[in-house]
C-alpha cells in the first residue's frame, strides 16, 4: 500500500523548512510526486508569497492526492507560541517532534509512501529534552517494533549526482572515531548498504567500496592499524555474506571520477570523509536517505539555514531531489 | 642567482620516475623549463623508447640549459647495482638518497633554481636505515642550517586547479591526530602559507581559511573541542600576526567551487581533509610544493606505482605541472 502521497515534515518553523516545502510544491505540483506537509498551517502561510491561499487544510492523505495540482495539502498540526523566522527557540520542540512522529505514523500504517523531513535544529531540542543525536536516530526508535525484512538500520546514505555513500560513525568527533568503529558496525554498514542498493535503488548486483580511516589506507600498517584490524574483517565478512564488498581504499583516491564508476555505494567511516565529495560534487543538491528501515524516509542534507530564514533566499533543491528520491524508493518498495 | 636549470631527481629507479622525467623532458624541450636530470644515467636510457640516444651526461649545470632543447640532460650519479623495473629494493637507497642531497646542494649554492623530486617509496628506505617519514622532512633537515628570512617549514602545500591547501599533519593515523595538534603548529602552518602566497606565489593580500577537526567544525563544541581549545586561539594569533586568516570551516563546506574563491589557501589539519578535495579537483596534475624552505622544492602528488612502472603506461601531467611551478616559484623568489 505505498500508493499514498508522501509525507513532508515541516521542520523547525523558524528556519528555512516551510519556505522550501512551499517552493518544493511550486516545483511539483504539475507532475509530483505528490506530498502533504506535515506541519503548522499559519507557519506555511507565513512563508508563501500568496500567503493561505495556496494553502488547504487536508484530514487524511488520500485527500492530499486530489488537492496537490491546486493547493499546497497541509496536515495542520498547530504551534502553541507565534514563530518567529531566523529565531530558533525550545519552545517549538514539541511540535516539531510531534510533526516527525505523526508523518512516521502515516508511514508505519501505510497511509503515506513515505516520509521527507525538512530540516531540524539540534540545539533547541536538546534543551527541550530531545534525546537523539538527530533525526535519523529519532526515526529508527520510532520504527523499531515494526517488521523489517533485511538488515537493520539506520544507516545513513547520501546522494550527489553519480555519488552514494553511507556512514558508520555521523556526527561524532575525530578523537572518538576509532574507538568508535567496530567490526560489526562496518559489517552491518555494509550489509544494509548492499539490501538497499537492491531493494530501494533497484540495482541487481550492486557493488560496495569501503573506505579506510587512515592515509594511505594505512600502507600496510605503517599510518594505523584500524584497516587491518577492522576493515579487512569486516570486508571479508561481507563477502561471505554474499556481498560484493571491495577495499579499504585510500579515502583520497576513491571520489576522483574515474573511480566513482566502479562501485555503487562507498561505505566510509567519518562524517567529512564522506561529505567532503557530497559537497563538491552537489553542494545544493544532495539527499540523505536512511538505510535499513521500515519506512522510507530522505531528508535535504542541509540545515535550517537560520541565518536566511524568512528571506525568501533559501534554495528547495536539495528537498525536491530529496522528495524525488523518496517517491522512486517507495514505488520500489511497494512495487 | 636563479638562472640555473632546475634539477630532478629521479626518485626510486623501480617505480615510474625515470619514465615521467623522460616524458616530462620531451614535452618541455621545446619551451621549458629546462632541468637536468639527476640520477642514474642507464635508468633513464632503459625508460625511453629511444634509449640513450636522447640523453647527454653534463657535469654542471650551466651545461644543462644549453643542452636541454637537443637532449635530457644527466647528471649522472649511477646505481651500484642493476634496476629492475617496478621491484623496489633497499639496494637501490643509497643511489636514491644521494640524488636528493646533490639537488639539494646545487640548490643551496644556487647552481640550480629548485628542485623537483620525482616520487619514492618508503618501506625500501626505512628498510635501508632512511630516518625521515618522507622527502619533505629530509629536505627540512638537509636545509635546517641554511638562512631563510621567514617563518620555517617544511609545510606541504598541494595545488590542483583552483585550490591550494596546506597541511598541519601529513601522514598521521587519524587516532594520533587530536593530540598531535597544537596552537603552535596551526598558527606555524598559517603563518608559512601566507608567506609562501606572498613571496612564492606572488599575492599581495593572502586570504587563508582554516578548516576544523570534526564535523560542522565541532558544532560550538557540541562534537569536539578542538576547534575552541586550538584552531580558534590559532586563528586570533595569526590575525594578530597579520593574517588574513578566517574559520574554522566545516572541512565539508570549505572545498565547493563557491567557497574555493573565498580563499587563497586552505589550512587543512589531516591529510585526508586536503587530499580527498586535491585529488577530486585534478586526479593526473596535483603538484606538491614545500613551503618554508630555502629551496625552491616541487613534485608530483602521486607515488612510485610500482604496479604500470616499466611499462609505458605511466602519466607525466603531475611531474610536468611540478617543473612548471617550480620555475614559477623560483623567479618570483629570485626576482
Amino acid at each position: 500500500m505505498k500508493t499514498g502521497p508522501l509525507a513532508l515534515t515541516l521542520g523547525d518553523p523558524a528556519g528555512v523548512g516551510p519556505e522550501i516545502v512551499v517552493k518544493a510544491w511550486n516545483e511539483l505540483r504539475a507532475g509530483g510526486p505528490a506530498f502533504m506537509a506535515v506541519g503548522d498551517f499559519q507557519s506555511l502561510a507565513s512563508a508563501s508569497v500568496a500567503g493561505a491561499s495556496i494553502l488547504r487544510r487536508v484530514h487524511a492523505p488520500e485527500d492530499a492526492l486530489r488537492v496537490f495540482p491546486d493547493a499546497l495539502p497541509v496536515l495542520d498540526l498547530p504551534m502553541r507560541s507565534p514563530v518567529v523566522a531566523g529565531q530558533p527557540s525550545p519552545a517549538y520542540a514539541p511540535a516539531v517532534i510531534q510533526w516527525i512522529e505523526t508523518a512516521v505514523g502515516l508511514a508505519l500504517r501505510g497511509d503515506v509512501s513515505g516520509v521527507v523531513t525538512a530540516p531540524i535544529a539540534k540545539a533547541p531540542l536538546y534543551e527541550a529534552g530531545f534525546k537523539f543525536p538527530g533525526h535519523t536516530e529519532f526515526l529508527g526508535e520510532l520504527t523499531a517494533a515494526a517488521n523489517y525484512d533485511g538488515a537493520r538500520g539506520p544507516i545513513m546514505m547520501l546522494t550527489a549526482r553519480d555519488l552514494r555513500v553511507t556512514l558508520v560513525t555521523v556526527h561524532a568527533p575525530i578523537a572518538k572515531v576509532p574507538s568508535l568503529l567496530s567490526v560489526e558496525k562496518i559489517v552491518n554498514a555494509g550489509l544494509v548498504t548492499a539490501q538497499s542498493l537492491r531493494r530501494d535503488f533497484g540495482l541487481l548486483a550492486p557493488r560496495v567500496a569501503v573506505a579506510g580511516l587512515n592515509p594511505h589506507a594505512g600502507e600496510s600498517g605503517g599510518i594505523g592499524r584500524e584497516e587491518i584490524e577492522l576493515v579487512e574483517p569486516a570486508i571479508r565478512a561481507l563477502r561471505n555474506l554474499g556481498v560484493d564488498a571491495t577495499g579499504p581504499f585510500p579515502a583520497d583516491s576513491l571520489f576522483p571520477e574515474t573511480m566513482r564508476s566502479r562501485y555503487d555505494a562507498a561505505v566510509c567511516l567519518y562524517h567529512d570523509q564522506a561529505l567532503i565529495p557530497v559537497k563538491m560534487l552537489d553542494f545544493w543538491g544532495g539527499v540523505n536517505v536512511t538505510l535499513g528501515l521500515p519506512i522510507v524516509r530522505t531528508s535535504p542534507d542541509h540545515g535550517t539555514a537560520f541565518d536566511i530564514a524568512g528571506r525568501g533566499l533559501a534554495r528547495a533543491d536539495s528537498l525536491v531531489q530529496a522528495v524525488r528520491l523518496a517517491d522512486q524508493i517507495a514505488r520500489r518498495r511497494g512495487g
